[in-house]
């Protein structure tokens, strides 16, 4: 990953990582270069705030924020980037991600942050999205996002099958 | 509006408008071309497939989606197009946006919808991240969201008065 | 199954199977002849619209669609068949079916899904239900309802035994 | 409504009755003859059992129950007739129908009862779901229904206006 | 037992017997008499009618009645006799209770069912309950209610320990 | 009100009065002689200690507690006093009761707590739960409690009326 | 207010002054000097910044944060301040402050916020606690303190009346 | 620690212990004496008062209370106490603790409880801010709490790993 990264994943901690690295390899699949870092809005606000408002004059196009519990890191990440920043509500124990969720999508008007399902699914969505942002001007991606696609449509078999776990 | 449109605005009904024209409202605002349709997956399903799968090749660049209850328009536009799809769930009259809430956001792995806030403000925030996706490729836009934000800023009082509603 | 199929069990993922046999194992139990077939809302667009639209004239009577999360299955079989359709909610890995069980059973007026329980009960209940509507024209599925229902209210014992897990 | 009725419309209360008239006329501008009656699985029991017990060999084809809070009217109906139930959960005063929701729907195994939307769209839901299910076999309703989806259909506006309330 | 059993334990099936078993267990600890039945709501309606009407002239003083999920058994035997219900909701497997908790304490004026917590906790209360109803003219069991708090306070030590479980 | 009040209804503030009047109301529609108190267990947990300590001593057979949002009174009541405690689940402004039912009915084992529905149906409930657990060795009552559901079900309407509000 | 503020009441924007309002009175009340000022983490992210740096340092002993919906201020405040921050839940306008509670009370380990109740309640007890706290190291606070307790314990009446709204 | 101890922990089960027992791990690591009981709200209700009625004039300066369920431990201290109360909700076996939350947090005007997150973040953050309230008149704690805070930050990594579980 020599190349300038073009989405910046940021997780609050590093037990956000077995979500978030879903995201990491949906864009690595699809050739899209990308960074990884744990930013805790809590724990490192000042890390936070470096990274959020130089994302932009560093080359990243979008970020993907992943937290969990009352999830401040997408919110505050998009209060200081004039960046896209997409969501990912990361499974919390005890209410299952439902904190998460709302703390992440309820955002009051004016700093928008586009909010994806809770987890896994959510990880990998992130990164189809931020994807399709990209592939808006980037043929290359937008050809490799098509292939997923498509070969996500082929895989759905015809019937179901009993010896599948 | 002679030009063409960048984002497509849809919604499930004309009742829902009061809502979705505070995402026009921000649009129109920040300059950006825009086009308001009326799609309704459950009674006009043909008229769906037909938007989803021309928005790309007629000039969209991403798609506001904004339905209530068991809202399927934001997932299934998603599903048979390339652009990147924001939902806003509506304010429904007795579970207050939680099941518009649910429907939209909790998409499976492979098809992803940017979801906002319930109401009005996730409206406003489906313009504000759509400008911020075009934004990314068009200085005008950018500069008008920076605008925007400055703005917004300076609009926060230091203290609060009494004598505001 | 030589015979035409009168109820179609549709599911959004091969993960579905284990919840949705359980209405093809009834059905079967029943004498109905049935189809399943995996029919995604998102990631197979085109096939949920052949499937929807030629349901009535390839012979089925009633569609079972069960799908998970934002489950649109349902919902957008019904707004292209005439046929009376039944939801089962699957239950979703962190919010349980509760996302699942509110993107299908809160249908806008015009367009119904008749929503069954989360998960298996509501599989085995969608086979009971469509069972009963061809019942009303079939003295054969009538009588093995009959002969269910007597040896369901039968197989309650009368006091609980502590050995039983 | 001197004909046979073909769908019986019960309530647990009169004050259900704003909700469940909607199911009343939507039947009737299909065409399809109902009754309507108010049966209280609480406070008459006893005209429950007679209601349910005698359903089928008067003649109905269908039972549509609406009730609110701890809704046991659908449930029980379907516990003592072989017709397909249809319940409807009346929007309640504190909670918002979400205990009439899970009082109808989360049936046990055995004992289906298809479940619509809380309050008026479930209402009418209700009707259609029905009439589907008579449609089956009658030509005209089936005829009516087309007609009522056809212009359904038609009666969405392409663009969304003001001057709408 | 060969005393006249005082209170009734009801559940809707066998598997809450495990959980209904803690309100049996308790009235024997307290020298209360009882008897424990299934009565199926859904699948014996029948029963239901003849346990619930019978109840009051077999001499049982109170119905403690255990049900999961769509939970019709507590409210629909306090419809059918003067005597006090009380009621468990099950933990079901995917909503945890919170239906059946509904499902029983939501009862619309006029038929009362004194609802218990969810689960283990529940039944042991229902029965410590009933039995304060029941003591109020027996001073043995009085007594024996008087004990059972005593030494439930007693047991209560000052500090925790860590080598509990 | 010269009798010696048998039930005790308390409640933890002024503004909880409207809903249990409905509770004094129906007490007293029955002959029940009751008294009714304002006993906070927040702001006057002295008075709530003698009330529940002094209870059985002064004759109350059983107390009805009615409380909102972390609604505590029921619960502590019941902890110092061997009589029945009946909670009514006062609606809270913003969580519309659901606060105060979890607050009430979610006891743990060795302290129960008879919940009735969230409000006046609870209210009203609480007073015939109350009233049948007299009725057990009260003739008089028994005949009024037998009255008012004789009158209750003959109350009931066979057929719904459109000019009822 | 010319003495030095010991508590600073901050908030997202002047529409959460009605409610936040009842602090600053409350305090007032109390004798306690205090500063009130509208910091929105969103649009307003440095001024968040200064304002919890600085607050230590500017002789504050607490600050009370209250916000609405994704409610980032509390939880952000205290990232960057030693001093204890009591958060305040706004009622919001779809989801009645279920979403301010989980955004202000989930907080991860390492940074708390001491949560009260949503809305007017929460207000008034951020307040209180927030004297209690200074109470510990100031008589006089101690002694309204318990001035205020006295009182409201005093007002609260034996039995209720009907002619009070 | 036979210095006076400044903080009471106190929780209403053995069970809550392994919950609890951060917040005991907390104080010692940040070197503040605490002292740690069992005391139950409801089975031991005189040893409630006695604790919560001498808490302030054995010398401690904040009570963490932890408690499930209907969780009235902390309110009810909080109502006999003029010190600052926090409290822990225990995450409980059904509702995960919401109904733990909700029972603390929804304190009535008046009485205020300053609430955590469910669980063992809520325990740990407890006596994270019972430490910054004695760190206003403590240097040593002020100190041990900007070294804790320093660690913690340091302690987060800049990029995530696999090879973490």
């Amino acid at each position: 990953m020599s190349v300038t990264p073009q989405i910046g994943i940021i997780m609050g901690s590093q037990s956000d990582w077995p979500t978030m690295k879903h995201a990491a390899d949906t864009l690595e699949a699809l050739g899209v270069p990308f960074e990884a870092r744990i930013v805790s809005a809590h724990r490192t606000p000042k890390r936070l705030v470096d990274y959020a408002e130089s994302a932009k004059a560093r080359g990243l196009k979008a970020i993907i924020a992943g937290a969990g519990g009352a999830a401040h890191l997408p919110g505050m990440t998009a209060s200081m980037t004039p960046l896209p920043v997409f969501g990912v509500p990361i499974e919390s124990k005890t209410l299952k991600g439902q904190d998460s969720l709302l703390s992440i999508v309820q955002m009051p008007a004016g700093i928008p942050v586009g909010t994806l399902a809770i987890g896994r699914a959510g990880a990998i969505n992130a990164a189809l999205l931020s994807a399709a942002v990209l592939a808006l001007n980037d043929p290359a991606i937008a050809a490799a996002l098509d292939d997923f696609r498509a070969r996500q449509t082929a895989a759905v078999a015809e019937e179901p099958v009993d010896d599948v776990q």
